[in-house]
This record gives structure tokens, C-alpha cells and sequence, in this order.
């Protein structure tokens, strides 16, 4: 185990370094800046796969962004060039101590060939929580969104057409410094890659099959769960594992003695429960306390319920369920249906929960999900490729 | 958010690639074997750095070793070459899911001219369950073991001479497949690198002050915090930093509504109580009970504790213990001294912990330590540099 103790007088070297605010560093270095950006093309590029060849995350576009960051001198040019293999000191943070952190997000082309990003603005507000979480460099947000549309034109012929097809953008930002201290990174990397990717289920929604799990633990208070870093996925396979050796497809989050659902795999978990007497349909998932990912699907889930779904008939609730209270609406005909929601899958409906060797069945009125969830997933794709304009959150290119 | 959901049939054909056993992957695969090794020497030898010029895990030795992993023919063949950056995908799993962990070893130099290295058979072990934590590749202990000794054995002068003075061995495992599907890594790549380093405490033991921290948490049950993983360190970082702003050295994690004792920083944390009436003297560490790492140091404290001190003397207490019932012995003098043990530090003496705003001062029987503090710093350096036989702890390399 490494004891690492930095003497006080290093530490508050460092500490000087950092200001109290929501931006990290000083304003003395320089920011992220898109007016700088260098593009290098490439001169080799590559065959672009047919649609029904595409898998996820396995191939990438022709070019890559990357802005380099250093304790000294802030933000460096951001540069677009060839897609490229990193070439890094085995002693960077990064292989480490899990100095790293990404966000998903996806582009679309639109009927009129124009390819726009779904709430961008959502991603780099997370992106920058996630980084603060782990004294990596933050950023203006907006300045990364344009050097992003920067690289979705360059390589726009990678954008798959078609409802259900997408570039999935990737910006990840590692800790770079190579020494072995554990201390603050004074280099990190941000970078962006892209992957043009089809809709999640070819064949229309399939209902997955979860595992209600308690015996492994995905967040706690005072954690990390709330931030999308890297040090909250590896802990997670093993638990998948289990999971699918008894035959499903991904656990269902268990948190405390209660048995409080609150995530489903790597995504947010939704429930629709109805009152049996008043026939009142309620929407729930769980608060952001502080264990919960702040999905961007998530939050359009919710404001789309609070201003589509009519308000005499539906109450939206940020809060917990237990697995108890979804055994005991399933049993008695009140549950409704429900569903996973994130950026990769968009929604995904549930179609079994495994709970302590008993499996509880989830409606499917649809057949393959429940109505409510076929018409989030409606609701959210209108938007996406621009069929349907709403609150901004589909934005073109440029 | 990534809502990846791996269908049944590929869950289905990952899942019998393993086994249920400790080793998770296939006999059928190559496993790690020693006699394979090639050698590839530098022709351009570093400059070897005066002992005071030392900085810990800056500056490494002329070479490296590798051993790549993938999942159709399991390990590779050993390379030994020279110091050189890693040339990673983008997409690599570590960079995006923390499939990374590490370990930390020493190499000494003896009185006779030989290298030695300090149990490092337990670090195998540890490093084994935690790469079958997170559904990387598992290993015989005993080839690395040899594997390593080749590494120290051609990098010896670089080993430092004197007391204090080691080669610091970081044995690492990184997921590198290429894909941004979250799932069991395909490839993977062990390797070690070695850092020659000086006493933590070049001056001698110097007291470290610490503030017990409530309000983040290191580890939890169901977690991985008993795992030598990347992903427990990262977010570490912010909460030392809000403790140093605070004038604390490092954190003093506390866990759960009775505010048990955990850790220090990255260390295991100990202390000696005494029974004001009979005298007998308590030493105390948190139990492994799935939250604590599973420190070698640790190990050893508690083993010479054990059969070196006298039994009718004292009690030697793997449980938890309370910030408060630390607050109420240091007020009545029952508190005897305290420490943080780790590979790097060996020992290092807490002369202070801040709670709720008041300090509490730890006695410093010796000025900048206590006196079993000091006693079980020399007794763990005179094995390590084989001054000392115990137990077969220490081994000359070969």
C-alpha cells in the first residue's frame, strides 16, 4: 500500500493553486479556447461501414480532438488530427489512480442532412461536476460544444442516416502527470472521439431481465456515484457477472436496508405505478441525492412527463421505491411498467426483476414494453433528429 | 450515461469462458510463465541519480516489464526492455472504466551487496483479487515473482544504498481493449516499472496531523475499498485537499453513524490504548471486513505484535474503534500513541486529529513519534534490508 503523505508545505503550495469557486484552477491560466483549434487531416481516410456493420463503440471516425491541460500554463491549442493511438508514460495518474472521466452524448442527422447534438449544454455541466469531483481541470462548456461540432462537420460522412443511427461522441478526460504520488494531476488530456453507431435493439425494443441486487453496492453517500468517472465502472462487471450466470441481463442498484431501487445497470430506473381507486398514474425515479448519475435522458424523461403528460392524471416523482413497494404494486396490478433510461439505449424496458430467487413480471401492454415507455422513447427520438422542436435541446451543427 | 445492456447470447458465451474458481479465466489459456522471458537491453543507460536528488516515483530505471493478456490465448510472452511510453487506443478500457490497479513493493540493498524484496508473495496475492474484482486477468504470483527479480536484478544499480533508501516496484494491470462497450476486458497488460526512492521522512519520523472526515467516504460495504484499485484513489484527492485547507495533513476516514476509525489517507491506521488500572496495553486496527485494504504492512505489525510483544502485556485487537472512544481515552490518558502504516512510509506517527473543530493531541512519547511507533519501524527495516531473519519475509533476488 502506498502512504503516501504530502508534508504541509507542499500542500499548500498546491492548495494556493486552487481557487474556492466552481472553477478549479486560476484565472491566470489559460482557458479553453475553440478559436485556437489546429485541424491536421488526415490523408489516408478510412471505408465507412454499411449500417447493419455497425457496432458499438468498436469503430471510430477518420479524426480525434484533444486539448492539452498543464498546471503551469492552463488549456493548450485544441488540435483535430487523425484518429491516433496515445502515447503516454506508464507512471501517468491515469493507469493508476483512476484519474479519468467521460460523458456520452450522440449526433444525428437530420431529415434535411444537417446533423445536430441533443443537449450538449447537459453534458458539459457534468462533465466539468465529474472533473471538480476529481481535481482535474474544468472549462467553459460552451467552448468545447463548438470545437465538438468542429469534429462531427469534419467527419460528418460518418454519421449514419436513419432513425436509430447516430455518432456516439465520447470526450474523456484523463490525469497525465507521470509520477506516482498520489497528489493533484498537474497535466491531464482532454479528448474527444467519435463512433458512428445503430439504434440499440435493431429489431425494436427488447424488454431486459434485471437482477435485484444488494450483496454488491454500485454508490454510497459521500462517494462518487453522482459523477461520471471511470472509477465507477469497473467495480460493476463483476456484479454483471453474477447476475448473468443466473440468467440475467444487468443488476438492479439495491441501497440500504430498505431495499431502495436506484439504478439499473448503468442507467436511471423509472416506474410507472397507478393508483387502483383513482386511476392516477405516478412516475417515479429516484431523487439526486448525491448516489444517483444525473442522466441527461433522465432529466428530459421528467420534463417531458411534467409537460406532455396532463397533470391531473399523472404525478412525477423524484424519489425512492423500495423493491418491496414494486413487489407489492406488481402483485396487486399496480404496476404499470417500467424502464431504464440513458444516453446509449435512450429508454429500455424492463420485463422482469429477480428478486431473492422469485422473478416479478413487468407489463409489457405493448408487447415488447409498456406504452408509456414506447412513447418516451417516441418523444425523445422527434426530438433528437429535429422532426420536432423542443425547449432547444436539439441543436444543428456549425 | 452509457446504457449499455449486453444481450443474453453474448452474456451467455462471456459467462462459460469462466470459471467459478479463484483463477476466472480457462485452463485452456497460457498462463503466466517466467521461463518465456526475452530481454531486450538498453544501449542508452540513465544517469543514475544521487540519493538526495531522490524524488518518490519520479524518476524510473532503465527498463520495464511487460506481459499482455487477451482472452482467446490468455498470457504472453514476458518482455524486459527498455523504459518506454505505452501506445494505447483512445477507446482502451482504461481510460474510460478504471480497469486498472497496482501494487507497491521495495526492493532493498543489504549489508552483502543483495537485493531483497519484502513479502512479495502477499502482494501477488492481493494483486490477484483485485484483478478478480474487476474481471481482469488472474496470474501465478510466483512466475511475476521471478519475472520481477530478472527486473531488479538488471536495474540493481539502481537500487540505492543506505538505510531508508529502496527501489519502489509498481506492478500495474491495465484493460486495453479497444471498444467502449462496458464489459469484461478482452486484453489486458501487466507490467512493472521500479522508482529508486529515499526515507519518506529523510529528517526522521515527523508527526502528521489529520482531520477526521465524515462527510466523504472512502470505502463501504459492497464496495471495492478492500481492493488495491485506482478507482479508490482518485476520489481521495478533493477530500485531502479540503483537509488541508484546513491546516490537516491528510484524512482520518471515519465510517457510519458511530464514526468508526478506517484509514489514514491511503494507509491502515493503528492505535495503542492502555488500561489505566492493570496497565495492559491494546493495539488496535479496523478488522478486513470487505472496507479495509488488506495492507502488508498491516500484516506484519500485527504478526510482530503478536509474537514479540508480551502477551501478559498486551492485546492486539483487529476491531473497530471510534472517534469518540479515541476522544475520551486521549482525555483520560488512555490513549497511548497512533500510526499509519503503508509500504511507502512503513510507519508513519499522527501527532494530531482534528474532529468537529477541535484538535486532539496524540502523545509523542519519543517527540516525533511514540515509542512502539518507532519500535515497529525498526523492527519491519531490519528485515526488510535482512538485518533480521523473521519468517522468510525478506528474500534476496535471483
Amino acid at each position: 500500500m502506498l502512504g503516501k503523505l504530502i508534508c504541509r508545505s507542499r500542500l499548500a503550495a498546491g492548495v494556493r493553486a486552487f481557487s474556492t469557486g466552481s472553477r478549479f484552477y486560476s484565472n491566470k491560466l489559460a482557458p479553453l479556447d475553440a478559436s485556437r483549434l489546429q485541424i491536421n487531416k488526415t490523408s489516408t481516410p478510412k471505408h465507412k461501414l454499411a449500417n447493419d456493420q455497425l457496432v458499438f463503440g468498436k469503430t471510430f471516425t477518420d479524426h480525434m480532438l484533444e486539448i492539452e491541460w498543464d498546471a503551469q500554463s492552463g488549456w493548450g491549442v485544441p488540435k483535430i488530427s487523425p484518429y491516433h493511438n496515445l502515447s503516454l508514460d506508464p507512471s501517468c495518474a491515469v493507469f493508476h489512480y483512476a484519474f479519468e472521466l467521460f460523458e456520452g452524448m450522440k449526433a444525428y442527422k437530420d431529415a434535411n442532412g444537417n446533423v445536430r447534438t441533443f443537449r450538449g449544454d447537459k453534458n458539459m455541466e457534468r462533465m466539468n461536476k465529474s472533473a471538480e469531483r476529481i481535481a482535474l481541470p474544468t472549462f467553459d462548456g460552451e467552448e468545447l460544444i463548438k470545437l465538438i461540432d468542429k469534429l462531427v462537420l469534419l467527419d460528418k460522412d460518418f454519421v449514419p442516416e436513419g432513425a436509430g443511427y447516430s455518432l456516439y461522441l465520447r470526450p474523456t478526460m484523463i490525469g497525465t502527470q507521470a509520477s506516482l504520488g498520489v497528489g493533484i494531476p498537474s497535466k491531464a488530456l482532454l479528448y474527444v472521439i467519435a463512433s458512428p453507431v445503430g439504434p440499440y435493439y435493431p429489431t425494436g425494443f427488447k424488454p431486459v431481465s434485471l437482477e435485484a441486487t444488494d450483496y454488491a453496492v454500485r454508490a454510497w453517500p459521500g462517494g462518487v456515484g453522482n459523477r461520471k468517472l471511470g472509477a465507477n465502472y469497473a467495480p460493476c462487471i463483476k456484479p454483471q457477472l453474477e447476475a448473468a450466470s443466473r440468467g440475467y441481463h444487468q443488476n438492479l442498484w439495491l441501497f440500504g436496508e430498505e431495499g431502495n431501487v436506484t439504478e439499473v445497470g448503468t442507467m436511471n430506473a423509472f416506474f410507472i405505478f397507478k393508483d387502483l381507486i383513482t386511476g392516477k398514474k405516478e412516475l417515479v425515479t429516484a431523487p439526486l441525492d448525491g448516489t444517483i448519475l444525473e442522466g441527461v435522458t433522465r432529466d428530459s424523461i421528467l420534463e417531458l412527463a411534467r409537460t406532455r403528460l396532463p397533470a391531473e392524471e399523472w404525478e412525477v416523482s423524484e424519489r425512492y421505491c423500495t423493491i418491496h413497494e414494486i413487489i407489492e404494486k406488481a402483485t396487486k396490478g399496480a404496476l404499470v411498467e417500467a424502464f431504464g433510461a440513458g444516453t446509449a439505449a435512450v429508454v429500455s424496458p424492463i420485463g422482469n426483476i429477480g428478486y431473492q430467487g422469485k422473478d416479478i413480471a413487468i407489463p409489457l401492454a405493448r408487447g415488447n414494453s409498456g406504452e408509456y415507455t414506447a412513447k418516451f422513447a417516441d418523444w425523445i427520438r422527434e426530438i433528437q433528429y429535429g422532426e420536432e422542436e423542443f425547449q432547444g435541446w436539439s441543436r444543428v451543427c456549425q
